[in-house]
């Protein structure tokens, strides 16, 4: 049996194309990334996923009618090429093909919405309304293989420790944290939300006994920023365990990050050499600085800040300033932090909180959780909030809640730091904010 | 640094003690599963997540302190308990535990607000509203220790076949396929959508040149069903890939449902065992069966179905009767499958569409997909859609677009076929139905 594509199939990507297959015929497919027409001979470039091969057609050699077909190719068109390897001191890769056959499998409009080289250097706004063609661009695609291998070098170092995936409803009854920023919608005849993080769910699964669980999924946060670092839909990787505590957590964390640097540098050397980025393992134990210093650090450089405050962008820039690569925050107050956080027995006023931070930018927050069903009343209490809104989650901690702690790390923050770009929107194939719905 | 834990760490799980650490002192964390005092002797079984173990304490050999404090230890309480592990005839796994030291983490209220044992048939309705005590026996956390490997499996299968994850957006601005059933949302000051599919991006992926991906992530559908197959927020397990067309799409996905099947009996053993499951390899190819011998068959079984009809629950049924294991539904009549599907070209009122059918329940969808951008704005008109509100989608197929093909598997659904359950709430943690918002 043959589908639609009756006997055409690729026999090669563009990369394994080398010197070893000299006089063998082979199919290639992708777009007509460039033609020079010296008349005498034509040059066509085609792309595909990851790289380029020359095609080669000199008029003497070549069929009139191919090669009238090879004149008509329109860049970016998607094409098929039967042809024949042959070495060339020329072509890019030291081979090129000689075509015998040309299949056009879909024409392109001209002219093209945005040039698709890396030549030209386009808005964001302009890139991202004609996505499918920017991320044609190897400095573009570049960005999304990485986050791919990182996705996937998370989920398998989760795999190796035990952990067990997790998939935790994104319609929610009510708040998470108790804040505004939620986005509202109607589920059947009821109001619901969508769910800002995973955190109260990952929370009953230590009281359902799952010990080590992590969820890589979508969160939404109806947040007004407009800056370089936030969106309304990210994705969110998250961990939770069982007879751990924060010091824990930071061990696993920072472990996590050391085997991405290596999977990444391993696997995406290409992309990386594409961005020109080069990456560090960090020693471990990561530097880990407590709050209290880090207010005397950022006060050291002019900027004000009070202890008890959350840190101002001026301040997380101050301090980017004097910190290098990947280091943990912590010791924070107790009270700029959720309720679910674990207060310091000896000095209630700071907590078992941490921030994983990269430079000036916090790519993950953890702690360890409060597990006792009083306290945790008390706290969501404290912070203005109803416990009976919290029935469902609050019932989890009375019949055999262990101690237990987690973080959250936000995968195209994470991104960021692996990729060396500077707005968040890179790093998100179709970004979402306040201005923008599609595509 | 020690946290708040302090030196108390467990050194074992359940699962890995026997005798070879007989005389060893070791560490176990879990809850209280079962006490038993016969007076001179009192048994404990602790629980962890993948099993139990026996603690002993004869009344005569343990000091007295230790001895009040386990009479007082209650049913699902978390302790840690430090002991020295004993050979035991009389234990479950041949091993037990003489106890000295007991930490209790956190003390259960009682009575519980269901029982924890498998001993107890409660209705779905209770154990979900309790779902962090259902969760804690053996029969129900199996499934998700199956989805869990399935999940990564699954992932697995695709990075070693060359596929790219790509995570898409599921806050959008319009419908995917034009019909009534998505959740609206309040985005700011506009009205957006959650997706029903990543049908539309990944597509949109083909042209940004990405060849093959995949995407697992949550689905929100608005259907008012009430059914043992649906759910309104579910997990879908995406791919498209370019340059291959509907048979070939079938051949990665028959290879990863065996490539499951055999991951899923090698690791998750005990898992089946509890559910009393045997999981069957199926040759390759698949049974590929055509609409229209479906349609004879089902008839012949006194199923009225004509043809061009969608399978009725019936008619399901009657096929499932018929069909052993996974199997294809082939050949779909184009007027009941939505608009990106490719028609045959020579019986244009048949297509390139597939079903993958466990039985008598669809648990995937597929089809090579049109590539061409004047058919499908006339596909998009013909089922009354309007191709203005595609634009952004539609865009993507002017400027070079490969051939391209694809399914969407239901992670729930797929659940199901591997641990036998019928009710698709077994398989999500949290399930989201018509009348479930919580917990």
């Amino acid at each position: 049996m043959t589908g639609l594509l009756e006997e055409w199939r690729r026999t090669h990507y563009t990369k394994n194309i080398n010197v070893n297959l000299v006089n063998k015929e082979i199919i290639v497919m992708g777009w007509v990334h460039e033609i020079r027409d010296l008349g005498g001979i034509i040059f066509v470039l085609i792309r595909d996923r990851d790289g380029l091969i020359q095609v080669t057609a000199p008029s003497k050699e070549i069929e009139a009618e191919l090669l009238s077909q090879i004149r008509k190719l329109k860049k970016e068109s998607v094409v098929a090429i039967k042809g024949t390897i042959q070495e060339s001191s020329r072509a890019p890769n030291g081979v090129e093909i000689i075509p015998n056959t040309i299949k056009v499998l879909n024409e392109a409009s001209q002219p093209l919405p945005m040039d698709p080289t890396d030549k030209v250097r386009a808005e964001i706004d302009t890139r991202l309304d004609s996505r499918f063609i920017d991320l044609r661009r190897a400095n573009v695609n570049s960005i999304f293989k990485i986050k791919s291998k990182m996705l996937h070098s998370t989920r398998t170092f989760f795999e190796e420790n035990g952990f067990l995936e997790v998939n935790t409803p994104k319609l929610v009854a009510s708040a998470t944290e108790g804040g505004t920023e939620l986005f509202p919608i109607t589920y059947f005849e009821r109001e619901a939300f969508l769910g800002q993080s995973p955190q109260l769910y990952k929370q009953i699964m230590m009281s359902g006994g799952f010990d080590k669980v992590y969820e890589i999924a979508q969160i939404f946060r109806a947040e007004e920023h407009d800056t370089l670092r936030h969106l309304n839909e990210a994705i969110s990787i998250d961990m939770e365990a069982s007879f751990i505590d924060d010091i824990d957590a930071m061990d696993t964390l920072e472990k996590l990050v050391n085997k991405v640097i290596v999977d990444v540098t391993v696997d995406c050397k290409d992309s990386l050499k594409t961005l020109d980025k080069e990456l560090l393992l960090c020693e471990c134990p990561f530097e880990r600085l407590d709050y209290d210093d880090a207010i005397d650090m950022i006060n050291s450089k002019g900027v004000e800040i009070e202890w008890g405050e959350d840190l101002s962008r001026a301040a997380e820039k101050a301090l980017g300033g004097m910190m290098e690569g990947y280091y943990f925050l912590t010791g924070w107050p107790t009270e700029i932090k959720p309720f679910y956080v674990m207060p310091n027995k000896k000095h209630p006023e700071k907590s078992h909180a941490f921030d994983l931070m990269y430079k000036d930018i916090e790519i993950s927050s953890g702690a360890m959780r409060i597990h006792q069903h009083e306290m945790l009343v008390e706290k969501i209490t404290e912070k203005g909030l109803n416990p009976d809104s919290f029935d469902s989650y609050l019932k989890a901690f009375d019949y055999g809640m262990p101690p237990h702690s987690g973080w959250g790390l936000g995968a195209d923050r994470f991104t960021m730091s692996l990729t060396g770009v500077n707005n968040i929107r890179e790093t998100v194939l179709f970004p979402r904010d306040r201005r923008r719905l599609t595509p």
